[in-house]
C-alpha cells in the first residue's frame, strides 16, 4: 500500500479541488454577513502560509489565534498546521491571567488576534513576548486601543513597505491580517505531508487544579477524529449538502472537530462570529438554511426558550442539534423532538479526546423501544465512537458491564491523549498501562452504552452511598418553572456528604423549594432528596458553558460556615 | 496522542463488546438458514486463530480460502489477520490453472475449502503443497471427493485424537474445519496490534495480461477503507440498524470491504452462500429486512428481472443498492428507484484500491438540478472517497476538469497499492511519482466528478477520434428489448478502428440490427454508430462479472478473418 500520511494538507486540496465552490459564511462584528467560498479560502490560506513563513515562523513552532468563529479563523486552522506548525486557539473565556500563563508556557511565537477582542488581549499583552501580532481588522468596530497598547511593536519594520500600511486598519503596533495574507505568496506554500505523527494543534483545558495544561493534537488525530462526525453510525453523518453552523466556539477543543470534519465532506460552513445568543443564531440557522449544529446545553435550552416564545417565527432546516459538554435533560431531548421535529443528539467527549468520545445514536433495539425509553438513551453520552475503547473499574477492580455498577471511565484510542504538553503534571490521568482516566463516574449497559453517573470530583457519597449529582439536576430541570439547577454535595456531620440543589427558576416565574422537594419525592430513593434549596439568579459556570460546582460549593461553606 | 494503531483485533474487540447480541445470518448449501451473533463468531475467531497457531501458521504467513460468502468465512477474515498473519481468499471463478499458480506464488501454508467447492479444489490440488487443507463441512452436500484425492493427506496426525475425527464430517486427506475450530483454546489467542502497516490481506487480480497478480492490504489500509461506506457523504452510511448482505463475493476485492465494514458499524450481516441467483436474494432480502446490498451491474439486473416479472411479490427495505465492477444504466436507476423505491448508488474501485475509489453522490448542487440531470450522474463512478485524490492525463500532460477532455485516471491514497506482490511485473501502472494508472479513460467535471468513458484497452479509436464503448453500450441497453450489450473495436483498412456490437435480447423478445440503428440514430455522432451488430444468446464475462471484451475481439476476428 502507498504510505499515504493523514496530514492535513490533503484536506485543503480535497477541499480546493472538489468544493471550490462551496461557500464559509460569517457574521462579522458589525452583524454584516461575509461570504467566501474553499476555492478563495484555499487560496488565502497559501498567502497566509508563506507570510507566516516570511514572519519566521517554522515548523513545530506555535501561533495562537485569540478569535471568534469566522472564515479567517479557518484560514489559520489551515495555514498553520499546513505548513508544519501548530495552531493554537486561546480560549477567550478563560482569565487573563490564565491567557499569560498559557501564551509563555506554549511559547506561542505569533499571535492573531480580532481587534474586537484586542481588550482582552490588552489586559495580558505586556505578560508575554510573541514576536508578532496580527490583528484580523473588523469593520464597524471601535479601533480606538492604540493609546494605552505602550511601547510594544510587534509589526515587522521591513514588511508593510507598499502593502497598505500607512493606511492601516489596525492599530500601530500591530499586523494588519489583511495585509499580512495580501503580501503572501502562494506559489511558496510548501505543504507539510511529511509525518502524520506530527503536531498540528494545540488546545489548553482548564484543570480541576493548578494551572490549564495544553493537549497536543497530531495531523494523524485530527484526521482520523474528522471521520466521526461523517460516520452514520455516530448520528451525525455529515454530507457535502450539510449546511453546518458550530456554536461550539472554535477556541473551546477545536470546535468539536466541526471545521476540519466539514472542509473534509465539502458542508457549507456557517461561522456566527461574536453573537450567540439565541436571537442571532435563530436568524442564522434559518436564512443560510443551517442543518447541523452543535452546542453545549445551556445554548440549546436558550435557544428553546426562544423558539417556544413565538413557534411560528423561524422556518428552520435543522436535522441535528448534537449536544456535549455536560448532560442533556429529556425535557429539552423532547421538546426539540415534538415540536420542532429536531434531533437532538447527546455526546461525550474530552479536550484530551478531540474530543468525541462518544454519541447517543438510535440503535436498532432502540428503534423497537418504547418512545419512553427511546429517550432514555437519548440523554446519555452514548456509544464510543468507531476506533475508541472504553472500561470503568472502581476500587476492586475493571467493573461489570451490567448498566448498574459504577466505576471511573477510562478510554483509550488514536484521538486520545497520552500526556499532557511540555510534561505538565498529569494528575494520575493515565493508567500505567496507557489509558486516559476521565474522571467521569458511570455505569456501562450490556452492549456498551455509557451513563456518567457524575463527575468524580463531583459525587455526593451520604453514608457510604452514592447520590448522583447529575439525576437530581436533570430531574429538577423537568420541572416546568426551572431554567437550571445544579446539585453539589455539603458536608454532614452523620452522613459526611448530602446533597443541596441551587435553583434558578425561569424568567418571570418563581419555585419554592417545598414544591420542589414535592416533585422529586417519589422519583428517588428518600435518601437521594435534596437536604436544601437555594432559589438563585444564575449558577457560575466554567469558560466553557459547565456549572461550576467549586464555586458553589465554596459560596455554601461561605454562606453556611461549620459550627465548632 | 496514543500510539493507537490501526489493526484488525481492535474492530473485533469492537463487535464483541459493543455488537455481541447482533447477528450473522448465513444461507447453507442445503438452503436452510443459519444464524450466529458477533458474540459467539468473537469466540470462534479465537479458537481458530489458536488453533491455526497449533498448527504451525505464524506471523506473515499465508491461509487461504476458496469459499462463498458465509459466517465461517467471516470468521477466517479476523482469525488470520487477528493472529498477524495474512487472509489469502482464492477466486472461485479463475480457471484451476491460475488457481495452482496463485496459490504457489503466494505460498499458502493453510487452504480452508468449502466442502461444496471441493470439486475445484481437486482439479488443482495435485498441484499445489500447503501443510494442510482444512475443509468445511456442510450439510446436505455430496462428500463424494473421496475417492479421487489420491495419496495427499493434509490431516495432522497428531491433532485430531478425541476431537472426533474418528466420525469426521469430511473425507480423509482434510482436517474438518469445525474439528479444528473447537480443538482451538481462545484463551491461547494473541491479538497482533504491534504495526498497522503489517500485511493482513491478499488478493489476486486478473490483469489484461499474464499471470493474476497479488495486491496486498495492510491492517491500516483496511481499517481506513472501512470507513468509506459508514461515511454519510459516500451516500452509503451504514449504521448498527443496517441490515447487509454483501452479493459481490467474499473472494473478490474482500467483499467491497463489507465483512469488515460492517463489523466496525455493528451491522447484521447476512451471507448468501452459494445461492446468488435473483430469486434466492430477493428471498433473502424480504425475509431477513436487508436494508442493504451491492453487486455488479449484472446483478441488478437479473434483480430487476425477477422483480418485474411479478412487482408485488416481495416486501423490501432496501435503502441503498451500491453497484460497481462496471457501469450502470440510467433504466437501471431509473427503474429501481421509480418502481421500488430503492437507491441505486454507481461506484468505482480497483482490487488495487481496497476497492473503493468512488461513489455516485448527491451534491447540493444535484439536489436542485431536473431529475434527468440527477440521473446522468446517478450513473457516472461519481466523486472520490475522502482521502482518494485523483487526476487523469493524456499524451500532452495532465487534463483540465472541463467535463469534456478524456485522459487516464490516476489515483493515489492510504488504501491504494504501490506495488504488486512479490515483484509481479507492474507493466507501467505505477507513474514515477507515486500513482496508480488506472487504465480508465475518463473525463473530470469542475467538481471532481469522474465519469469513465472507456478502459483504456477497450477504447474505439476511429479516424483519429475516440469512441465510447460504454456510452455506446448504455445506450443499447436502454432499447426495451435488449438485455445485454458489448461495443467493441473492430479493425478497419480506412479508419484503423470501428465499433461493433454484440447484443442479448431479453429473453422472449427479438431484437434487428435494423430497429438497434435506429434507436441510436439522433443519440450519437455519425461516426460513432456501429458498423454491424451480432444478436447473440450470452456475452461472455470475466470471473467478476465483467464483459470480456478480449473473447468477443477474437471471436470477432475468427468469425471475420482479414482479407488480405
Amino acid at each position: 500500500m502507498m504510505d499515504y500520511q493523514l496530514t492535513l494538507p490533503t484536506l485543503l486540496r480535497r477541499a480546493e479541488s472538489l468544493f471550490a465552490h462551496k461557500e464559509i459564511v460569517t457574521r462579522l462584528p458589525d452583524r454584516s454577513i461575509h461570504r467566501c467560498t474553499y476555492g478563495e479560502l484555499a487560496v488565502r490560506v497559501k498567502k497566509l502560509a508563506a507570510a507566516l513563513h516570511r514572519l519566521g515562523v517554522r515548523q513545530g513552532d506555535r501561533v495562537a489565534t485569540l478569535s471568534w468563529n469566522h472564515s479567517q479563523h479557518l484560514e489559520a486552522y489551515f495555514a498553520v498546521p499546513c505548513m508544519g506548525a501548530v495552531l493554537h486557539p486561546l480560549n477567550i473565556r478563560f482569565s487573563a491571567d490564565d491567557l499569560s500563563y498559557i501564551v509563555n508556557h506554549a511559547e506561542d511565537k505569533v499571535l492573531i488576534v480580532d481587534q474586537v477582542l484586542l481588550p482582552l488581549f490588552e489586559q495580558f499583552k505586556d505578560r508575554v513576548n510573541p514576536s508578532r501580532v496580527i490583528v484580523i481588522p473588523q469593520a464597524g468596530t471601535d479601533a480606538g486601543f492604540g493609546a494605552g497598547s505602550g511601547g510594544r511593536a510587534w509589526t515587522d519594520a521591513g514588511f508593510g513597505a507598499g502593502s497598505g500600511f500607512g493606511e492601516s486598519r489596525v492599530a500601530a503596533g500591530y499586523l494588519d491580517y489583511e495585509d499580512v495574507v495580501a503580501s503572501g505568496d502562494a506559489s511558496l506554500f510548501e505543504p507539510f505531508e511529511a509525518d502524520e505523527y506530527a503536531a498540528a494543534f494545540l488546545c489548553y483545558t482548564s484543570g480541576t487544579t493548578g494551572r490549564p495544561k495544553g493537549v497536543l493534537y497530531s495531523h494523524r488525530s485530527i484526521l482520523l477524529h474528522s471521520m466521526t462526525s461523517l460516520f452514520s453510525c455516530c448520528g451525525i453523518g455529515v454530507t457535502e449538502t450539510d449546511v453546518v453552523l458550530p456554536i461550539v466556539p472554535m477556541f473551546h477543543a477545536g470546535a468539536w472537530g466541526f471545521p476540519y470534519n466539514c472542509t473534509l465532506a465539502g458542508a457549507t460552513q456557517v461561522f456566527p462570529g461574536p453573537y450567540l445568543d439565541a436571537e442571532s443564531l435563530l436568524e442564522l440557522f434559518e436564512g443560510e438554511r443551517v442543518t447541523v449544529t452543535a452546542a453545549v446545553p445551556t445554548v440549546l435550552r436558550n435557544i428553546l426558550v426562544a423558539l417556544d416564545a413565538d413557534p411560528q417565527k423561524y422556518g428552520l432546516c435543522l436535522r441535528v442539534f448534537l449536544v456535549g459538554g455536560s448532560g442533556v435533560s429529556r425535557h429539552l431531548v423532547a421538546s426539540f423532538a415534538d415540536r420542532y421535529g429536531i434531533r437532538v443528539v447527546s455526546s461525550w467527549g474530552m479536550t484530551e479526546m478531540s474530543p468525541t468520545g462518544s454519541t447517543a445514536v438510535v440503535s436498532s433495539r432502540l428503534q423497537k423501544a418504547s418512545k419512553e425509553e427511546q429517550l432514555d438513551y437519548a440523554i446519555k453520552p452514548g456509544l464510543p465512537a468507531p476506533f475508541v475503547e472504553i472500561r470503568a473499574r472502581d476500587e476492586h477492580g475493571f467493573i461489570p458491564w451490567d448498566g448498574v455498577r459504577t466505576g471511573e471511565l477510562e478510554v483509550r484510542g488514536p484521538w486520545v491523549c497520552s500526556s499532557y504538553y511540555r510534561g505538565a503534571e498529569s494528575d494520575g490521568r493515565f493508567t500505567s498501562d496507557g489509558w486516559l482516566r476521565t474522571g467521569d463516574i458511570v455505569s456501562i449497559t450490556e452492549d456498551g452504552w455509557i451513563d456518567i453517573k457524575d463527575r468524580s470530583k463531583d459525587v455526593i457519597k451520604s453514608g457510604g452511598e452514592w447520590i448522583s449529582s447529575i439525576a437530581l439536576e436533570n430531574a429538577l430541570m423537568g420541572h416546568p418553572s426551572v431554567h437550571e439547577a445544579a446539585v453539589i454535595a455539603i458536608p454532614d456531620p452523620k452522613w459526611v456528604e448530602r446533597p443541596f440543589a441551587y435553583v434558578v427558576p425561569k424568567a418571570g416565574m418563581a419555585v419554592s423549594p417545598a414544591e420542589l422537594q414535592a416533585f422529586l419525592r417519589g422519583q428517588f430513593a428518600k435518601f437521594w432528596m435534596p437536604d436544601g434549596y437555594a432559589i438563585v439568579d444564575a449558577i457560575p459556570k466554567t469558560s466553557v458553558g459547565k456549572f461550576l460546582k467549586s464555586a458553589l460549593r465554596a459560596q455554601y461553606i461561605n454562606e453556611h460556615p461549620p459550627r465548632d
